[in-house]
């Protein structure tokens, strides 16, 4: 408590003096327009939020339709707010627990930068508000959607897309934000005098870091949570009221419904929100440190200056493009399903495009050393991006063979559909890894001026790649994000009796939304491996700073050679610490990579069995015990429903969670350094392929189903139906449970062992 | 044509004058005792054949029952041969063109040792030998071994066990054989002068690898050909008889069902034999590479020798201890159930203690420096062996908890029964994985003398460590083997309609197969996984030799440091080439390499999917064209079943072999040493881990429905039943197509990247 007190005292006092020399600070070194071109950055993020806030309370205006609409949708806000709750108090009691651990290390140890327990902090503060305000909207969007429905299919799609992009727009505002409060106050208060420039920037951007590790926790309660939450509730849902009922999806009879329709919120929202704000801040800031890094012996403080703000400034002028994009996404009024698919498409091949033609400008601008190769690095991560929704696309869409062939797998029974959604799955993962082994050796080269030996630039051009493949997060989010709200309105259509004509307008958005979901998946996955690249190469300039805590100066290498610790080069650290494909640590450190990402998939995946096991009984009991339910007489009791899956998500999501956070530091503790890298890189290469085969496998299960309904191979109802069902089931948590945490995996893993990396430089048993 | 007959001229002439030198070096060099040690190598595979043929002999003995055993019998036999046939047709063709290819980069362009050819021809042939030999024994056994259950459960295991102990020793004696005869030949034809004694056994032990790789393609297709063949024919004779037409598993009524029998042959006898022929021979040569490798600038030629022949030697006493432990499997008249389990134990636990006392008397008497703790490696390797079987067991069988709440799920139907098996196929991998972890530190440490910087001996250790898990290969083979021939004798006593108490006899041997399966499966993977890391070091040494015949002489370090080529260690080529985690060509290797596992598996599980649909097909047409099948008036046609599996095995076998033989040539030549050797790395982490992931689950699946066939949950015929056998056939290609062949995958990889290493190094596009 003492150390507290007396740390924010001080924290108080050196930003008051230090809140002086900032502008100071800026001013003498970085020239005027490098000066105006950063306050682009947290300009950029409050127009995001200024937009984000537009776009609610013009949703708000829309009139939510008839009590029984109004009813129904509190009923799923009621729910879905309860659950966030829940899940915060769980994750407030992890966080206090890291943040005690950490306070410990900083100021007990000194074996851990004093400023990371507040930074974790804010990141999982501001990832958990992303989430929270997204899904805020959505529950307040889907009656609104469902009563604009009623009148055409455009206004329909306004209403979902504008509100989408309010959870697209907070996540990539609070995002910038974030970090620009942190960069600003850590250029502050970090005093100038114990250390040279360079090293300052180092500090700084390895500093903030540490902040998406607080992001990424709460990213990953939020994707397990929400991801068992939704997959039990829908699990639950389709195997008694479809299945053995034979009522239809939504229907009002069916005690589930109402817990399902919160679980596309509480998952699908704010889930996802949470993981692309870790996404987005976490490539941000990887690339940050990574410039900071590429400079720091070449005494060059402009350019590294310039390197770190690159990143950040190119997502600053993504948000402006996407903006754009949103604003281009209309329609003609009784525009037919194509057109507003290719509207959708518009909006964001625009924000692409435009993307691409503003980095040359920006980078040019900046005067970046090397700038025109280096914004090639942003071209290739979008291009990236584009083949991997392409990819799943092709994959999992039921216009393509791939699926259509998994639906006529039905034909033999489930036990065929699941061999070959398995089968093709897996092989969906060759173009992906495929297109981003080209992307990593492509922006490696441009960044590095084409020379493999150039490590440093080399892999900032990764990390640039990574953000420029999420830089119109805020249309992609959008889009995305607009699938749960067409979902929900449907399904709020259905349970108010709206009637065929707007049932089928809100499938046909609804279907719209899967399509659109496939690229956002994409996106969110290719974003994972190059961001979890970017981080690993964060990780060794932590050990530096680490080794610099610890008093060291030198750099043993092999063959009794040297060199002094603020000259050495990655690769230096790699032959220092044998980190080689031939050191037993490194290859034990794999093996439990990959181990941990089956591992991790298995527990969520037991998680949702047992829960939706719960919902299935507890549906067959109201079906059974409460009379009148299925001839529409009684009313089922949902909230029973709501409450199981809110109790079996909170209980399921605490393990593997752990896990997550304790394995990488066990690593360090046992095999030291080469073991984490090991680890990372084994859970990196194996959990990627294996995120990408549970999505496509899972999307092209549901896709099949659907395939089969539009009237193939027998239609509704029939034998190749039900086997193409219990593929749609079995696929649920791996495309929306097991698949997308992996993504958060990846990445936490990485960013427990960056903020770890003082504790393993400090001891280890081997 | 003209540089065959120059060389195969060449080769008489040399051999005709080191004939000569053989008894001469041995006897110069090598003191009497270790002369005498090393002829027990060769000695022990003769006698391993001689019992082989014994055991044979007695089986064929045993009268093989009523006219209709005999002809069913002879169908399974005719099917199973001309399966096989078919397949050494296909197999021929590929070795054609791969001998064509080494013989034009060995005497074309010289980048490539003169012997690779011929090695890898003679490894291909004692592997399909292997399991042609083991596959014709299990034919005849089958009905012998029904037989002599008619008599008593004891004279029924005695056939069958003897029978699968054919298989075990035929695999360990020719795997011996060609070790010594390569040995002897390389030894005596390599000539002294061009260079030193050192250098002359690294030579021997690597172009001896090349030999393995014959066996490894060889087994790919053996593998993956007969893991299609008999899911195919297993899950089209599941689906329509067991599911659709409601008979019994083995009902003569079944057209798929002689297919089905066949397939146990060709899949579970011929293709684990000629895999577990790979991994044995695998592990002795990449050990003695290693062996070599590790003294090669001590000067020390004794100890070299000693440390190439240790591995033969540990695997020569192991077959007498097999052989010792095959004898003592016998039980008294009238055994219960419970005593032949423990009869199977004593002989396999017998024989694995023995090994132990052995190794240390072995080595001890061989002198080996630090024997007393290399004969540790030995120790590990069989706990870690032994711990991933009993950890296979705890998961898969009906005993444990695991499995019974596998049947429990299937309450919910066939989605949750896939759900429930998946999680648990993945958090399966957590034990085996951490075994091997620290199987991996505790023998690199024993042998390195708990010097992690000791690469060349510990990654020695861990090549003893592998050795030692296959030591005893030809008693748990034989255990293993033995699981199909019940399994046949079942099928034959169902068919030719022996009685109740017969097939219950013939139930209880199949279902202690299984049960010792799961052990050997343990053995099996656990093997690939330690023998792929002893492979890799082989890779490293045959790239030291690459660079020689380039003419390199010195090795550039970082920092401007050099070091001569013939005293580089292990650390040295990491560094030289840095293949080190921080390098992007090895990061994609890893990429591609995880990628691989699961293209490879998704291959092989859409090529099972297909070819059973074909069968589905035909079983229906059958029971729909042919009238009176079902009322058992009328014979199916079980030859069209058989022929669609054989053709759809056949068809299917060739892409996912091909790939897997290109991908590392591919990967050399555009990444170079750090891309094959992160794609090798990659593949082996990855594929381990779904390896188990896929044998476990398909193990628990099959389990569970026993489970509940044993009258758990409703038991046969009940709702929880048929979502169980949902499971059981989804499980099928798992555990016996796509995860037995990753372990072949994973080895292969290595052996081909093996022997191109020459190409490797002397082209690459990065």
């Amino acid at each position: 408590m003492l150390a507290w007190i007396s740390f924010l005292f001080h924290l108080l006092i050196s930003f008051q003096i230090n809140i002086f020399r900032l502008s100071f600070n800026l001013l003498i070194r970085i020239n005027a327009m490098d000066q105006i071109l950063f306050w682009l950055v947290p300009a950029a993020s409050i127009m995001a939020l200024c937009f984000a806030w537009y776009f609610h309370r013009q949703m708000m205006k829309e009139s939510e339709g008839t009590p029984q609409m109004i009813k129904i949708a509190a009923a799923v806000r009621k729910g879905a707010m309860s659950y966030l709750r829940q899940q915060y108090k769980i994750v407030g009691w992890v966080f206090l627990g890291l943040v005690i651990l950490f306070s410990i290390m900083a100021y007990g140890f000194g074996v851990q930068n004093s400023w990371v327990p507040i930074a974790f902090l804010t990141g999982g503060f501001f990832s958990g508000l992303s989430g929270f305000l997204g899904m805020k909207t959505a529950t307040y969007a889907s009656a609104r959607t469902a009563n604009a429905a009623r009148t055409s299919l455009n206004a329909g799609l306004r209403v979902a897309f504008r509100s989408g992009a309010v959870m697209g727009l907070v996540v990539v505002g609070l995002g910038l934000l974030d970090i620009s409060f942190w960069y600003l106050l850590l250029n502050a208060v970090i005093p100038e005098d114990v250390m040279t420039p360079t090293h300052k920037l180092c500090i700084i951007t390895t500093t903030m870091l540490t902040f998406g590790m607080g992001a990424s926790t709460q990213a990953l309660f939020a994707r397990v949570g929400g991801g068992i939450y939704t997959k039990a509730a829908d699990v639950g849902a389709d195997l008694v009221g479809k299945v053995e009922a034979g009522i239809p999806e939504d229907d009002p009879r069916n005690p589930a419904t109402i817990a399902d329709n919160v679980g596309d919120n509480v998952g699908d929202v704010a889930g996802m929100g949470a993981d692309l704000y870790e996404s987005y801040c976490g490539s941000i800031l990887a690339t940050a440190a990574l410039g900071a890094a590429a400079f720091i012996h070449s005494g060059d403080t402009l350019m590294q200056f310039k390197a770190v703000i690159a990143p950040m400034l190119i997502a600053a002028v993504g948000i402006l493009l996407s903006i754009i994009g949103i604003f281009s996404v209309r329609t003609k009024e009784n525009a037919k399903m194509k057109d507003l698919l290719n509207s959708l498409a518009f909006g964001t091949n625009l924000s692409s495009i435009l993307i691409v033609v503003a980095t040359f400008f920006i980078l040019w601008l900046l005067k970046l050393d090397n700038w025109l190769w280096i914004s090639c690095s942003v071209i290739v991560g979008l291009i990236v991006g584009i083949i991997i929704g392409r990819s799943t696309e092709y994959y999992t869409s039921q216009s393509y063979r791939p699926t259509q062939k998994l639906s006529e797998s039905g034909k033999t029974g489930p036990a065929t559909v699941i061999i070959s959604g398995i089968g093709l799955g897996m092989l969906s993962t060759a173009i992906p890894v495929i297109a981003v082994v080209i992307g990593i050796i492509a922006s490696y080269l441009f960044a590095s001026g084409f020379d493999f030996s150039n490590v440093g630039l080399g892999l900032y051009g990764i990390g640039i790649a990574a953000v420029g493949m999420l830089s119109t997060l805020g249309i992609t989010l959008a889009t995305d994000a607009y699938g749960p709200i067409a979902d929900n309105a449907g399904g709020n259509a259905e349970m108010s009796g709206l009637g065929e004509e707007v049932r089928k307008r809100t499938d046909a958005l609804d279907s719209l939304g899967n399509t659109t979901a496939a690229t956002g998946k994409g996106f969110a996955i290719g974003s994972a491996a190059l961001t979890g690249l970017a981080l690993l190469a964060s990780y060794v300039e932590e050990i530096r700073i680490g080794l610099t805590r610890l008093g060291t100066t030198e750099l043993s290498l092999p063959h009794g050679d040297a060199v002094a610790l603020q000259d050495a080069t990655f690769f230096d650290f790699m032959h220092h610490y044998d980190v080689t494909l031939m050191n037993p640590k490194v290859l034990s450190g794999m093996f439990l990579g990959s181990m941990m990402a089956f591992l991790f998939c298995g527990l969520t995946m037991n998680a949702v069995g047992r829960a939706a096991a719960h919902m299935v009984d507890e549906v067959r009991r109201q079906f059974r015990e409460i009379k009148g339910i299925l001839t529409g007489e009684t009313e089922p009791d949902y909230e029973r429903c709501v409450a199981i899956s809110t109790k079996g998500a909170q209980r399921e999501m605490v393990i593997p969670s752990l896990i997550a956070i304790i394995a990488p530091i066990a690593t360090g503790l046992i095999f030291g350094v080469p073991g984490v890298l090991g680890l990372l890189i084994g859970g990196l290469s194996s959990g990627f392929v294996l995120a990408i085969f549970m999505a496509n496998a899972g999307g092209a299960w549901d896709n099949a189903k659907k395939y089969v309904e539009e009237g193939n191979f027998g239609g509704k109802g029939s034998e190749v139906h039900k086997a193409t069902v219990v593929g749609d089931t079995v696929g649920d948590p791996f495309k929306d449970t097991s698949g997308p945490s992996l993504n958060i995996l990846i990445k936490l893993m990485s960013m427990v062992a960056i903020v770890m990396a003082g504790l393993t430089v400090a001891w280890s048993l081997f």
